[in-house]
């Protein structure tokens, strides 16, 4: 591994250790009473060098969330790329998705449930990701679409039914991922996952 | 009338003012940026006279929030005492959850989807909510438990399915609410409303 090779490495873990630090940071704070220096305390590095790095913590905020964007839609693409039976694929994609949720509920916390407060993210960008995500809902309605012509789902517009499944899936993350609701709930992750599934399939089904 | 009852009924008038003040003016700047200034300013009094009426904004807040919640509460109670089949309770329902978010608009934004951020709400208040949410969805429960004994419904854990018609209803208000969103599903308000309540009856069916 020549120098070049290495400082390029070295610079990326460091990188990889501010946004760590910085979505601890902005979870346990709040994003406005973050400061840089929080974040460069918790990752241990100077506050020049933070900065060498990120303009801001806004920056950072907008790194943090392209990131996990990106990444929830890199994982749902390869679920739909695997191929399978209509119920199967959805069943994976669901599951997929709740996953995601489990390994990322900062992401959630910081991006998607808290999200509309931030008057700093671009209109462009709030609605360049939504029109990813449109985009994969589109292609979840053309699953349920050849469901409904092979007759294993019932009749009825694919697109306002890809759209329901995608409520329900937010909805019960958005109940489930407060600590109260929670509580009450008195349902495992595994046991509302399940659920969820069962019922997106049982209100498609013909 | 005497004096005393028009006082009464003066300060009744004042104190509602300042509360749709306060919520408009939380809801353009967001609740950290307004101050009891704007406030005062929106609805033309003094500031001596707010503060009369409310210790702080953060008591504006709380005051709202309650006010949000009984509302809601009492209107789910009265269609649920209005009885008759299960089928027309459930989708009566329904409809008054959605209805009451087309009045109630601001409140969804500043206490349901925005609410987790304020570390001033006492965490009583919180649960205590929470909890009078759970009655109503536990009742709703003892509603879909008739349908299953009926037959009308098919055979399952009743609390499950409850939580699930509501994740479905919160869901689809939180996609709804948000303008990019909304403009990209292609459906009214009325199509979803009627969707929601569709898939929730074809899911429970037997």
């Amino acid at each position: 591994m020549g120098v070049r090779e290495r400082h390029r490495r070295e610079r990326e873990l460091r990188r990889r250790a501010i946004l760590e630090a910085a979505k601890e940071v902005f979870l346990e704070k709040g994003f406005e009473a973050s400061r840089m220096e929080d974040i460069a305390e918790r990752c241990e590095l100077g506050k020049g060098t933070l900065y060498f790095y990120f303009r801001s913590k806004e920056d950072l905020y907008l790194a943090l969330l392209q990131e996990g964007v990106n990444e929830l839609f890199g994982r749902i693409e390869k679920k739909l790329e695997e191929g399978g039976e209509v119920e199967e694929v959805l069943r994976r994609v669901g599951e997929e998705f709740w996953n995601f949720y489990e390994d990322n509920k900062a992401f959630f916390r910081l991006f998607v449930f808290g999200r509309r407060r931030l008057s700093f993210i671009p209109e462009e960008l709030g609605r360049s990701n939504v029109e990813r995500g449109m985009r994969y809902l589109q292609r979840f309605s053309e699953l349920l679409e050849k469901g409904i012509e092979k007759g294993t789902f019932k009749k009825d517009d694919p697109w306002k039914l890809a759209l329901l499944c995608w409520a329900l899936m937010m909805g019960a993350l958005f109940l489930y991922d407060d600590d109260i609701h929670r509580s009450m709930m008195k349902l495992s992750s595994k046991e509302l996952k399940e659920a969820i599934l069962e019922f997106c399939l049982r209100g498609l089904k013909a």
